[in-house]
């Protein structure tokens, strides 16, 4: 028998806790599960055999060390700030530790000391981080293996709403952390295209998209990543003269947030003042010139070039920004506020089922011939609980814990999922998920 | 015979170093006159009878106790963070200090201490902030005094180069700190006009620009600075409908340099890659998209939006943005590279005058009529070391401490200069070197 620690009982931990449930038995796993509120671990393992529930802190030492000590691996949903506790401690007493955040120098500096405990410390193996890099892997080492030489690599990763669940203007729901989309993009986009390095600020990131067609999804749009140019390094691609990494959205998408971008109501560094008196449509005005003369609506369309008959003034009325109704929050940034308006409209519904999108663009030279390969990841989630983000951040996990519980994975010491060992198993079960790779060459 | 202890011997004290070696001798002061770098503060005190000077550094406890704890008065010309230090010793020791630099919640909280031990903390009396509460605070006082009620106060203040210096498109040289130049206006705006509080994002400031007329110098631009709320609360003016602080440059200079922002170059958050091998040309390009068919030139105009042949353009030009040259910085974030390809141009040459502009716009209700009050001060440097920067800031605080010493200021505890006390006598003497206030009613 083995014994798996799991911290963290939340939303993203559902498809995980599924995954163990359903293995548990055959694998011959004991499953400790642990939250800060223990009444949500004991509804999540709902009394299933193999599982038992605990009140958990990190930040009790000797709790920490107990429940660690007693297993043979441990995997971390906590806040990604809490890790390093968490490995240290794993490290310390000899415990494997899978997680699906980004590592991190320090974490990284523990490499050393895991590999003399014949211990894996497996960072970045959910989605992205994690999917995006074993799918990336699998095409970028088979491409080295017969000889080809990358010219460019191009990732876009989108967090969607599916076709048959797609009932508003934007089609777009929110399928993860509101706040995150919220603050998507501040900071400067930093890739690479043609050898030349390219920065592009917050406030035209919006309006410097790529097309993107995904076969039987049809055409998406793609706005650069915040930092592009780390991954030369991490992929082994140092010299390759494009690589640009983006998020993906449904077209007009784009043109419509950059409205909130262009007059300043994604800003999360200031409260305003004066809300307890405003209206939605207030708050906006707030971002506008000051004319007497002019509608709201009139000066919004001026300000930042729109028209009233478009559809991206269309997406900004059904979200509600002109009503003359109370804001749904009374004290906040302008980003706090305008996520509690985006709430209201754009949550997952009963019933919604979302999806995730991954599209790896690969151009590379073989035999003094340009080659090209597509290859895209779709996804669908069950209900808005059992999301495919859930799911494609969960079963990464799932698959790595149990290749390293049975042996399959013998690396040892700080790991992300990039090298052969790593991914291949994980890619191969994940197919059986319903999470596989459509890949196309030309 | 009363001893000053001066901290600080750099540019920014020249002036007031001049003004205390004109008054040493009649009010029978001793200065002493200290600065880590010894041999800047014996090229000031330049053997002056009344001058003596050390070599000082305030982390020096001992040192520092033991200068104050001889002196009568401090005046600290030290970088704004180090001022708590030398506050809390002044007021343990009952001795006064003057700086020019922003009060702050931490040195107000000395205030009470202050004032049992009879000793005054004069804050905020230089020129921005110092000589703009005082002027501000005159009007105010005076239309309050005779029953007025503040509709509007708008205020605008540059450094600007004088008219027979200004030999450049730009119409504009660096007449203090460019570092702060070129960061000018990043963070949010903030302000109230007629009762709605209104906010603009960094990337839309340069293009929300108010006219300001100044006779005999003729038109000139504002943007609005960052927080212009907060001097409801300093100045009393609580509910005010409309109050705006601003900064003055002359006409055409933000729609250039808003050039810059809107290409992300103004950026201090990231260091740029590459820098070593770039070429002004190579560095404005890693701004544009990338598009092999168009020049740089037209590239940038079509992002932006501007014209070949328009007087931005020439702006730009002139500055060598596009010039096939060596970088001047090898390593450093976007704003670093622009401020170093800046300084090559618009840097103080032999003999250029700066000048400071300053303009009150005052709206206020007098027996159920509007009246207007404009009052500004226009003050011309002697060269570019004594320039008008330098003798605005350091004329202020010789003439509180002239005020101080021979008992005319009597207020303890931390002040800002916005009591008739502290900005008649200041205001006075003021005209007397040259800046003057010109008043004009309707």
């Amino acid at each position: 028998m083995q014994n798996i620690l799991l911290l963290g009982a939340g939303r993203s931990a559902t498809s995980l806790i599924n995954y163990l449930k359903d293995k548990a038995e055959k694998e011959n796993w004991k499953i400790r599960l642990g939250d800060f509120d223990v009444s949500l671990a004991n509804e999540k393992a709902a009394g299933h055999p193999s599982f038992s529930t605990i009140q958990f802190d990190i930040l009790n030492k000797i709790q920490s060390r107990e429940e660690i000590e007693n297993a043979d691996l441990v995997i971390s949903m906590l806040p990604a700030f809490l890790h390093f506790k968490v490995a240290e401690i794993c490290v310390d007493l000899g415990k494997h530790l899978v997680t699906a955040s980004y590592n991190n120098p320090e974490i990284n500096g523990l490499s050393d000391i895991a590999k003399s405990k014949n211990t894996l410390i497996l960072m970045e193996c959910g989605l992205d981080p994690g999917i995006d890099h074993m799918t990336a892997m699998a095409v970028i080492d088979e491409i080295k293996e017969k000889g080809g030489e990358l010219t460019s690599f191009k990732s876009y990763t989108g967090g969607l709403i599916a076709p048959e669940s797609d009932n508003n203007p934007w089609h777009y729901k929110f399928t993860w952390n509101p706040r995150n989309v919220i603050l998507a993009g501040q900071g400067a986009a930093k890739f690479i295209r043609n050898g030349r390095y390219k920065y592009i600020p917050y406030h035209r990131l919006f309006t410097r998209l790529d097309q993107i067609h995904v076969n039987g999804l049809g055409d998406f749009e793609g706005y650069p990543n915040r930092d592009s140019l780390s991954y030369r390094k991490i992929y082994g691609l140092e010299k390759i003269p494009t690589l640009l990494r983006g998020t993906l959205r449904k077209v007009g998408f784009s043109e419509a947030w950059n409205v909130f971008v262009q007059i300043g109501i994604t800003d999360d560094t200031y409260e305003i003042e004066g809300l307890e008196s405003m209206t939605n449509r207030d708050f906006v005005n707030a971002f506008l010139k000051y004319e007497e003369t002019q509608s709201i609506e009139d000066k919004l369309c001026e300000y930042v070039g729109i028209q009233r008959n478009s559809e991206t003034f269309e997406k900004l009325k059904w979200l509600g920004i002109f009503d003359e109704t109370e804001l749904p929050l009374k004290k906040g940034s302008p980003a706090q506020v305008l996520q509690a308006i985006c709430e209201k409209k754009l949550s997952l519904e009963e019933g919604d089922k979302d999806m995730i999108v991954m599209q790896h663009q690969f151009e590379y030279l073989l035999d003094g011939k340009k080659h090209y390969i597509d290859s895209s990841i779709v996804s669908y989630g069950e209900n808005e609980h059992e999301t495919a983000m859930a799911k494609t951040v969960g079963l990464p996990i799932g698959i790595a814990v149990k290749n390293i519980l049975n042996g399959n994975i013998k690396l040892r010491g700080v790991h992300i999922p990039i090298v052969k060992e790593l991914y291949e198993p994980i890619l191969k079960e994940l197919v059986h998920h319903g999470v596989s790779i459509n890949e196309t060459h030309s």
